[in-house]
Formats: structure tokens, sequence, C-alpha cells
């Protein structure tokens, strides 16, 4: 089982992404763990040093996807 | 079985993209179709009617994901 995390901030944006790509990958191989950046501004280092840049975002596999966009990560700190 | 569209442009950024995301969605659930704006120009249309305006992106249950950025839509028309 591999993990992907996805980060988010709560926005409208976030909540869509969420709802169709965390919920769409193979439970089978993924556990997607969700991170509220904006009450979990402990990660923000996390996710920086995973290459996320703004939220939405998955990382997978080592890749930091950006999923639309809702926030840059600098407007959480 | 739903049907998920991964459209493209053969960039590096749409290639990684592909393989990450495209490939870990839920194969019981999602039927992946790749389709290459480049070359199949014929589909600007429709993938901009579904909300699409750069590539990679991905239209999961009626929603235009765009994952990272390799280039806008208008570039490939």
């Amino acid at each position: 089982m591999k993990q992907a995390t996805f980060y988010h901030a709560g926005c409208p944006v976030c909540v869509e992404a969420e709802q169709t790509i965390a919920g769409a990958l193979d439970p089978n191989r993924y556990q997607v763990e969700v991170v509220h950046l904006g009450s979990e501004k402990s990660r923000l280092a996390e996710a920086e040093a995973a290459g996320v840049k703004s939220v939405p975002a998955l990382v997978l596999d080592g890749t930091a996807l950006h999923i639309n966009h809702g926030a840059d990560l600098s407007a959480l700190k």
C-alpha cells in the first residue's frame, strides 16, 4: 500500500478536487491522507519539501500534482 | 464503469502527470481514455466544453482537473 497525501486549505476549489480525485484513486494501492494546511501549519515544511507550491495538491509516488488552483502556499504561512 | 479522460499534448509535464495520476485511478471504477490534443485537434472543442483550459487535464465525473501546467489550450489551436 502506498501513501498519497492530499494537501488543501478548505477552499471551494480544494473541496471539489478532494471529492473527485482523492476518491477516485485505487483503494487497493493507495491510502489517501488528507491534510488541511490552514489548520495544520506544522506540516507546511513537509508539503514544501515534497514540491507543493499551491493547494489543492496531491503528492503521489513522490510527484507533486497541483490540481487547479485554490491558494499559493505562501498565503497560508 | 465511468469514463475519465486525460487530455495532454505530449509535453514533459503531461507525461509525468499521465504516468502518476492516470495510472493511480481505481481500475474497477474508471476507464481512462488518453487524448493527445496536439495530434487530435478535432477534440479540442470537446475538451473546451468540458472546462479544460490547459493541459495536462483530467476530466473526471464532469469536473475538469488541471494538473500542474504544460500548455494553455489556446497554444494548441
